[in-house]
């Protein structure tokens, strides 16, 4: 928002609720043994389709995941991740443009913590507004789609300097669109040195063992 | 922002006070002559290709554009953009996720827009927040990318609803990413009936005549 003292003033109080919330959020999920991973991107970078392929691979190993998923509308991405036959919740954001640590607190109210390795949270679709508000996860990945040009890292950097990892996704498009990974990496590390970067597809599968092994041997 | 009486108040006062601005500008530019079009869409849509086709088709075509675009950081798009070899200003907002109209204001102070046909007004990549934000502008369009995928209207209502035109960008990826035109469309207009919806690619030029005589017709 603008500004003026007193908004700056309104926004620190509702970052630092917020904080509140994220920590005892994360103090719970560490008490279950929960390991919790949330995904922000652009719109339509491939975070549902990745998630997909996530839970329905994580769930064949035997492992117990499951999802929160939010999106300002629909119940969309709750329908389709449950084709992972994994416990999913949408939440629906009305006009808001980012998950705050209460609405994850409350959807996941009915589930038992303990009963589940993992934890995803699919962030609203935003490149901005969610890189202020911790969600109490352990690990934040940014995910960033070939076709969506190199240059993200630089025009956003708030989102990619709070990542703890960065995920290319639809690496099978990067000839079509002329992708050009070396500055795209360029470009992530000038921002946040030594983020590990990961590429991936949804379509072919490429890369998502390396993903899956990276998120047993983070947990 | 949540949903507290006072964050709802201070809301409201920060939207009526850029209302007002907007007001004042949409006069202005009426006065000087001047046709007024902004860009919203996701992050790596296509909106600075798509711009830069414009500006240097405009200009071929005799007419007199200038652009102002709005990034978290960096003068990329500014650099980019002078490539048209007409008048363009970068917005650097910081962490703000969308332009407002004092911005706007502040940005073309030192242009005189008698001078003018066409201004273009490239908001930051972000189909949620900028919906809220009268820009003073005659147009606004809202560009969809064929890699997002066809759900985005229903996921981003808001923008779509509030938009005056749609513009579906990278059509030369269509078959590659199988986008489905009629399930895009289809979409769209279940949020927003009747609305134009342009196909274009700024690579191959497609559409782009169309989308001229369009921005001629409604000037």
């Amino acid at each position: 928002m603008t500004g003026s003292p007193r908004i700056v003033e309104v926004r620190k109080n509702i970052l630092k609720r917020n904080d509140e919330a994220a920590r005892a959020l994360r103090q719970r999920f560490q008490e279950a043994g929960v390991f919790v991973v949330s995904l922000v991107s652009s719109p339509g970078s491939g975070k549902t389709a990745f998630l997909e392929k996530t839970l329905t691979l994580l769930r064949e190993a035997g492992r117990r995941p499951a999802a929160v998923v939010g999106d300002l509308a629909t119940q969309n991405d709750a329908v389709r991740l449950a084709r992972s036959r994994t416990p999913v919740k949408q939440i629906e954001t009305g006009t808001l443009c980012h998950l705050e640590a209460a609405m994850v607190e409350s959807a996941i109210a009915e589930w038992d913590l303990t009963a589940l390795d993992y934890l995803f949270i699919e962030n609203v679709g935003n490149l901005v507004c969610p890189a202020s508000y911790d969600l109490g996860e352990n690990l934040r990945v940014v995910l960033l789609s070939t076709t969506e040009g190199e240059d993200k890292p630089l025009k956003y950097p708030t989102i990619f300097n709070t990542a703890d990892l960065a995920i290319v996704t639809k690496i099978d498009l990067a000839d079509a669109v002329e992708f050009n990974r070396e500055l795209a990496c360029a470009n992530i590390h000038s921002i946040r040195s030594g983020l590990t970067v990961l590429e991936t597809s949804s379509k072919t599968g490429a890369g998502l063992r390396e993903w899956l092994a990276l998120l047993e041997s983070r947990r």
